[in-house]
């Protein structure tokens, strides 16, 4: 996607906007072999961006300190202009850089860790909590918030003006994202309830989802 | 999201089929000030992922040569599992990491951006061309899909066995994408009519779109 016209430079609001209405993130870091960029999922709250895996995890493996970069975007629509040049997407998208600090001691961790579980939709306090063996194997990372940018394109294709009065369709696509009607897994006991917060994210987008 | 039960890694039919359902690329490289990832348009071939961009670009410019990781994900689900730890999302997503190429030559660097500009929705025999003036502001770059890695997680949730027969919910949560109608740009002249490709794309998934 281009970068330039119809792209503006946002505050931390509508960071924390975009954010809140992704549902992965995207992170890269350096390594011996060269970059390497992986989809994970995410939760932040004021000050930082929070990532988890196992501990075995090549991207946060690498430890305290390690440069990351985490991207998150969402794709609003397709931009067709009348020149190829000037094709697009709208898209709205926040690029947070920085270094990434171990979260240490376990009600921090419990903390964050029900930040991500409850980014997309809450599932914390319906779900049974880390064991103390599932916590020790859970790594969990911040980055810091303070280095995040944010750029949206939205709108009509922007053409060379000699090609206004071209034979040439233009204009966009909107794409949407839905969640569709929860399914129960096979292997559920009869006698247990879909949350009300799981049930209540059917036909939602997301960013309505809460 | 956490990589092990239920994911697996494909050949290279599966990875074709991922690049083709995607919209976007999240491409990271290496800079001065660390990782950076950009989301970004692509297209492929059967040997190649290709990105472009203005020659100013960030990510691109740093030249042939150049090691990159090119990541495209398709989110298909959530996954509630009972507890926490167990939490994940159904996913599609394939992994190139390689040394950029610089596509040179008019005729190869024209192949190559319509198959970009064709990547979601065929466009490039509806529209204008790119004059000289633009192809050459065009960086065009290949990344060889022989490092190419898939993975894709489906289905239900992996809970401990200990937690089958606890009281929690557990499920997954289809999440669809959608093309909707397409909108003609405000400063669209009378008499351009819609083309058949893009007309044909409205209710259309990724997935189906061809």
């Amino acid at each position: 996607m281009r970068r330039g016209a119809n792209r503006a430079v946002y505050e931390i609001d509508e960071i924390l906007a975009i954010l809140d209405a992704g549902l992965i993130a995207h992170a890269g870091v350096v390594t011996p072999d060269g970059p390497l960029v992986l989809p994970m999922a995410y939760g932040r709250d004021a000050d930082n961006l929070y990532l988890h895996g196992a501990l075995a995890n090549q991207l946060l493996g690498s430890g305290d300190g390690t440069e990351v970069c985490v991207t998150v975007t969402l794709v609003d629509g397709l931009v067709v202009a009348r020149g190829v040049f000037h094709n697009s997407m709208n898209y709205r998208s926040v690029v947070i850089r920085g270094r990434a600090r171990q979260v240490e001691g376990d009600a921090e961790r419990l903390r964050v860790l029900k930040l991500i579980t409850d980014h997309v939709v809450d599932q914390w306090d319906t779900s049974r909590a880390p064991n103390p063996t599932e916590l020790k194997r859970t790594l969990v990372i911040a980055v810091p918030l303070a280095e995040a940018s944010a750029k949206v394109r939205a709108g009509d294709p922007v053409d060379e003006p000699d090609d206004l009065g071209g034979p040439w369709w233009a204009g966009t696509v909107p794409i949407t994202t839905t969640f569709e009607a929860p399914v129960a897994a096979d292997d559920l006991a009869d006698g247990r309830p879909m949350p009300a917060a799981v049930a209540a994210i059917e036909g939602r987008s997301p960013d309505s989802r809460r």
